[in-house]
């Protein structure tokens, strides 16, 4: 992008989650006329998440859009980018973002950088997590867990087998911090509110389970708000598992670290951040994956870079102590950039940063919640309208108070919503993840995907007349199964069981005939290896 | 699905449309406590879509879920299996449906059979529509319709090329009924109350066009009703095209049969609608696709199956006209066929199927509407007043009305909401149509996937220094072209033109790699193009 003015200098602001939108918001509202200089935001969406709110999409008692509010709205003078920032490059003073409908490289060059890009989800940790938990982090999360939660009820509702009845109704939230207790006692509330309209599902088949490393949950508040809060949500009937990890996840089980395996369709996790990726390239200074900044929150070594939010590591100037990567932070973190970048370009002097929490709130769900403010604690219904209050009161635009207060008023008034949105299609590729002890599919099911082994060993048991197995085959890395079902239109002719932890690579049928029909290496390869199967 | 009770009828329905719901709700009405009758209805979701407000969704003045009710709250007692229909077996009373979490076959047996399974969206009769062109018909494409238009104004207000920004900022609807005229209005009216928070897109720059194959829009309403709507919508800056049809459709434009082409990103069909595959697959007789029923709504030479709606061809009993497709007809055929089955169960006379249209209702956007109601002619703020208060009247369930009412409340207050809510992922495998004398891929860009002839042929074509061109290859059906920037980060190496209409089959970036990656044959096959390539 060539700079129409020379003179004209450019804030160029990374990421629109807290940090990020605070900043521009501050620095629009504190630019003079006469100071030419323009503010360019990039961000992967063209709105901002109000986490704190992100729980109630679960049971619809506020609207899907109303958690979210665009950024044009609330920074109106500021050029949006809606990319993704591809690199960033500090030496140079440029950043590179992911092309729109052209195939182009787009980069963009920079007088000021401030880098707000938060941290990713970590789910590489243990096996199985990437393949079937579902992340609780962003709208589109939300959205998926709900309409995921709808399903398995819609499922249930019609399913005969015990066994798929019970992983269908059992849902489990790992992680006990304000996030999983928020998940978890929404998600309780929810099934147990519409599960009236599934008639042949008893209220006592539904299962919530919170699993929690700690002794307890909300280590993030006092010990009496936090015992309070597992009383509260026992008594709804979450099942709270203490001292309890996940260590592996698969389509149909949660493996846990007490030699337990939950059966389960429904699993989240709210596992702890990893740094983001473009943070992690950064050649600058860093503390346990966050930036390094100085007390007035400049990047070390880079004097016109700004750093904030969860991918920053700020030093409190009073305290000496760390700052939480909380919202409350951000905001005043964000304030503090904008004053010192106009300080920078005014020649006045900056200001170190600083702030004192005001409080924490943490919703139960069912009018209730717990919270900590200046020093008081409170809990139960009072909490919960305290809660009500400072969100609304925080949420950014009169035009999103109106709304989710209407939400709010009507949820009061009406039957909670069960219609099931559709969002994700299906991936004609994925990886799926198996434990020992399971099945992969089993003869006689329909075949409606081709696998490939990408770590692991199956072995292929044939049932005959009797019920006698006999094991026809033992696979491993690079080979494929269950692409005879996908050939001809006959149910599978085998089960297949995991030797062992097994990863494999998943195509769909549709993807896999295109492929098969268009591409002649492909239809070889497969011809030979159906044929050798049929011989052998 | 074993029957657990042999004395207890089944009433099967199949689809969830205005058709499927008044049947099942009517018969739930009527039915006694001592008849031992069970109603089962299929439908692929758990909601029904009220059609006639589908196109406020664009606008955003009714929030997304409140123009469907969930089918279990409309009709308390009725069994909802949310699947597929994937065969109906007329001679042995069984309908089979699509899997749900385990692979296997669901078959389900009935006394009775309701078919009102609707139509489908027709996009095979002219090269690209599959490929490119939006549809209209259900709660997922207006959703998406929304979001592509708000992203195709958020690329346009940072694209500097004006020959893009031209194709961006140009919405093209084919189609002059009712819906298209709806979609149209809703589109134009949205666009330009949003553009003013896009500073760098003037309003002169945006193009709404409406194409009609008639000499006039709407020819479901008389004369001057069409006129009144066509004058109104061009007041407002939408350019209506006469005796205009689409003949094909690309990424890039619309073309037209009179020999012009259109640059457009935004192409929206309402193409006229083709029967339902299923039904399609039926025995019985059949009038232009649709199932032939005698006076009662009954199939002819199937006693105990019943067909209504789009998919059945009805005959007036006083008129002897045929009956329309709409909304209107349905209910009301809904409602005879359940007095007849109970009159069939109880050996009661059946009553003959026969209505008179009370009224016809279009909405223009920005507070208008065209209406004939019992003979008598409305237009303007009065007919959209008219309208609003019909349908609201008209969708079921108290709670949808109330939430409706509250959002048009909110929609006079509040701005409109521009949030892009992202609901589709990228296709890792997808078809395009091109025409001759547009571009594939360009020297340069950089290369996000591979392509794959299925019809038609190109041309590889290097740009040398000076600006020389150099035709370097001819390709056709099953070759594959662009796989050089797939497995190398460097950027196109050539440009590829159409040298006639061309379908191809693309493989997206990630899933190339992931394929490459597992797939011997398949690396050993672009290995082995590569190397021709590089060499030649």
């Amino acid at each position: 992008m060539v700079r129409d003015d020379q003179k004209r200098k450019r804030v160029l602001v990374l990421g629109g989650g807290f940090g990020g939108i605070y900043t521009a918001m501050a620095l629009e509202k504190s630019l003079r006329r006469d100071e030419a200089v323009e503010i360019v935001l990039i961000n992967r969406e063209n709105y901002m998440v109000f986490q704190p709110m992100l729980a109630e999409i679960i049971s619809g008692s506020i609207e899907i859009l109303h958690t979210i509010a665009p950024i044009r709205r609330l920074c109106p003078t500021v050029t949006l980018h809606v990319r993704e920032v591809e690199s960033i490059d500090l030496e140079n003073k440029v950043v590179s973002t992911s092309p729109g409908f052209r195939p182009h490289a787009h980069t963009i060059e920079y007088d000021y950088l401030i880098l707000a890009l938060g941290n990713v989800l970590n789910f590489s940790i243990m096996p199985g997590l990437e393949e079937h938990a579902l992340p609780f982090k962003n709208l589109g999360d939300a959205i998926f867990l709900r309409n995921h939660i709808i399903h398995a009820l819609e499922e249930a509702d019609i399913e005969e087998d015990q066994d798929l009845r019970r992983r269908l109704l059992t849902f489990v939230v790992a992680g006990g911090g304000f996030s999983g207790v928020e998940v978890a006692a929404e998600l309780n509330d929810f099934v147990h509110r519409v599960v009236r309209h599934y008639r042949h599902i008893s209220p006592d088949e539904l299962k919530v389970i919170l699993l929690h490393a700690g002794p307890r949950i909300l280590p993030e508040l006092p010990e009496d708000l936090g015992i309070y809060a597992q009383n509260i949500l026992r008594r709804r009937g979450v099942d709270i598992r203490l001292n309890t990890r996940l260590t592996a996840a698969t389509a149909d089980e949660a493996v846990l670290d007490v030699e337990e395996r939950v059966p389960t369709k429904t699993l989240v996790s709210t596992v702890p951040g990893a740094p983001h990726p473009l943070v992690a390239a950064l050649p600058c200074q860093k503390e346990r994956g966050r930036i390094v900044v100085n007390g007035f929150l400049e990047v070390v070594g880079y004097p016109d870079v700004w750093a904030l939010g969860d991918c920053a590591f700020i030093i409190d100037q009073k305290t000496g102590e760390p700052c939480p990567p909380t919202a409350q932070y951000a905001v005043r973190e964000g304030r503090c950039i904008a004053h010192n970048i106009l300080a920078a370009m005014r020649g006045m002097p900056k200001k170190p940063f600083s702030f004192a929490v005001l409080g924490l709130l943490g919703a139960l769900g069912h009018r209730s919640a717990v919270a900590q403010i200046l020093g008081m604690k409170f809990s139960g219904v009072f909490a919960w309208l305290l809660w009500r209050a400072i969100y609304l009161m925080k949420l950014p635009g009169l035009d999103r108070k109106v709304r989710v207060a209407a939400d709010w008023l009507l949820d009061i008034l009406l039957p909670p919503d069960i219609v099931q949105l559709r969002t994700s299609r299906t991936q004609s590729l994925a990886r799926e993840h198996f434990e020992p002890g399971e099945i992969v599919f089993r003869q006689g099911d329909l075949g409606d995907r081709l696998y490939i082994i990408e770590k692991g060993e199956v072995e292929v048991v044939k049932e005959e007349e009797g019920g006698v197995e006999k094991v026809v085959a033992k696979l491993g890395p690079g080979q494929c199964f269950g692409e005879m079902a996908l050939v001809s239109d006959a149910p599978r002719m085998a089960t297949v069981r995991p030797l062992t932890g097994l990863n494999v690579l998943t195509i769909q049928r549709g993807a896999f005939r295109t492929l098969f029909d268009h591409l002649p290496s492909m239809r070889e390869t497969f011809e030979e290896v159906i044929e050798r199967r049929q011989a052998g």
